[in-house]
């Protein structure tokens, strides 16, 4: 099997690589930057047939064609092939363009024919090259990851929607980075008052000491009858780091995400009784948005 | 033994009711509202001595007493005690009352004897009652430890130092309250792109995976390396939250936060390599710190 590149940057460099150690025949590449130098040294050293037009990727032999260019090329990417485009090709966007773009790209570009991959890249490339973890949704999904699985790809399949991989990257960045901006805050703070081991140590205890999707059920019901009093607590906490001068950046932000769950009024919706399921209370919590989109 | 309170609301009243039940003898309490008919109420359903002085909780076979006022009334409780305590009474502060103010109440008004003690309550009282896990610290908390263990009290010894207790409550209190909020914002965001089950599942993995210590050191030692791109990145989930009408409040805290620690310049510092522990940088951006505040 040959596969083609529309874009061939570090992600294109990476698993081209991996591919063709792994089976893969031929890899043909357009990059806007094919007479560069330093892209046409790397293709060389890939083993990769860089060519002059994106049209030309899509040789004979290829049958998967992945675009892998900046989020905001990846619209033109598939605009500049979409019309020589046959229906046994199947298109794979591994680009960071969201999930709205994506899904306009499959209907309006590859008009739903079931051959569009969202493939959302979950590590990184230099250490995986192509056998990266890799999260997709599409109608191509099925046929993805029967194709490349033998050359070793880790595929996940999330669903059948273009959008629903990118969206979860998405939402689970969101996590990761604010989870390490928060634990960035607390250390540089239990540093200065010397207690850094001992924190670390108690958090752990808590955080090891159930799976976490029980402790998200536990933090996010408790804090919805308990916002209230915690916006008063967390006043005491910025000014221990105040005092420190360590800026309270993520703890202001905490602060004011407890009084926007306070203004939802879950307490007295809940009765008072923290409710059982996060979902209910997240749930509610969206429903009040929307009734206020609603309003205006 | 028995045991004396300064204050007598919430934390007073609960911890009476396990005490008398676990073998204390009797319980003396003076509140500001010692002549108020709830407080009254809940003294005498307590089974707990109301006096109308804090001087007279100080009866002979009293051999602790405990501070339980709200924050701003602790140094006051104590200077209105102070004169007349003898240096086998165990002074126990436990209200919410900073590190500082503890440290200065041990020194100023007990005078670093060694009986004070500054401890945490770590848990909800109505439901442990005397037994609420604490965390203890200061002159005197071998002491408490032996003398209250045996009533059932749930005390771990931190430090000798006063303040480290408190400290360590609050500086967990960020991180715990940190996490709740991000999750809620990640959550929102999730159920609104109908994902919500598997981004819970995508996260929980990667949480469950391994020691959250070790999970610590990789967030740090990676954010020090890779905090710059992920400040564009960031850039996408606001846009994709703004989308959907969340507000963004912990997405732009964490965005700040990232802009903050990569203009500690880690990556040079470390030239490119992530570094082994998290303590190195925390140590970098904490001496940056005290750099700063040494220019100025």
């Amino acid at each position: 099997m040959n596969i083609g590149f529309i874009g061939f940057g570090e992600v294109g460099y990476e698993m081209s690589q991996g591919f063709l150690q792994d089976g893969i025949k031929e890899i043909i590449a357009y990059d806007p930057m094919y007479d560069n130098d330093f892209v046409k040294e790397r293709a060389k050293a890939a083993g990769v047939k860089l060519v002059a037009n994106p049209v030309e990727v899509l040789q004979p032999e290829v049958e998967i064609v992945i675009v892998a260019v900046p989020a905001h090329h990846a619209k033109n990417a598939w605009e500049s092939i979409h019309q020589n485009l046959t229906d046994d090709i199947l298109c794979v966007d591994v680009s960071t363009a969201s999930a709205t773009v994506k899904a306009e790209i499959d209907k309006k570009l590859l008009e739903n024919k079931g051959m569009f991959v969202d493939a959302a890249l979950m590590g990184p490339l230099s250490v995986h090259k192509h056998k990266v973890p890799i999260i997709a949704s599409g109608g191509g999904v099925d046929r993805f990851e029967e194709l490349m699985t033998p050359y070793n790809m880790n595929i996940e399949k999330v669903s059948n929607i273009p959008g629903d991989a990118t969206n979860i990257k998405f939402t689970r960045s969101i996590y990761m980075k604010g989870i390490a901006a928060l634990l960035s805050e607390v250390l540089e703070l239990a540093h200065e008052l010397n207690i850094a081991d001992r924190v670390v140590s108690s958090i752990s205890k808590t955080m090891d000491e159930k799976p976490f999707a029980e402790i998200i059920n536990r933090l996010i019901t408790g804090t919805a009858i308990h916002s209230g009093r915690r916006v008063i607590e967390l006043d005491n906490v910025i000014e221990l780091l105040e005092e420190h001068n360590i800026a309270p950046i993520m703890t202001m932000a905490t602060k004011e995400k407890h009084i926007a769950i306070t203004n939802h009024g879950l307490r007295s919706k809940f009765n008072d009784k923290t409710p059982d399921d996060w979902k209910l209370v997240i749930e509610e919590m969206n429903k009040k948005v929307s009734e206020e989109i609603g309003k205006v």
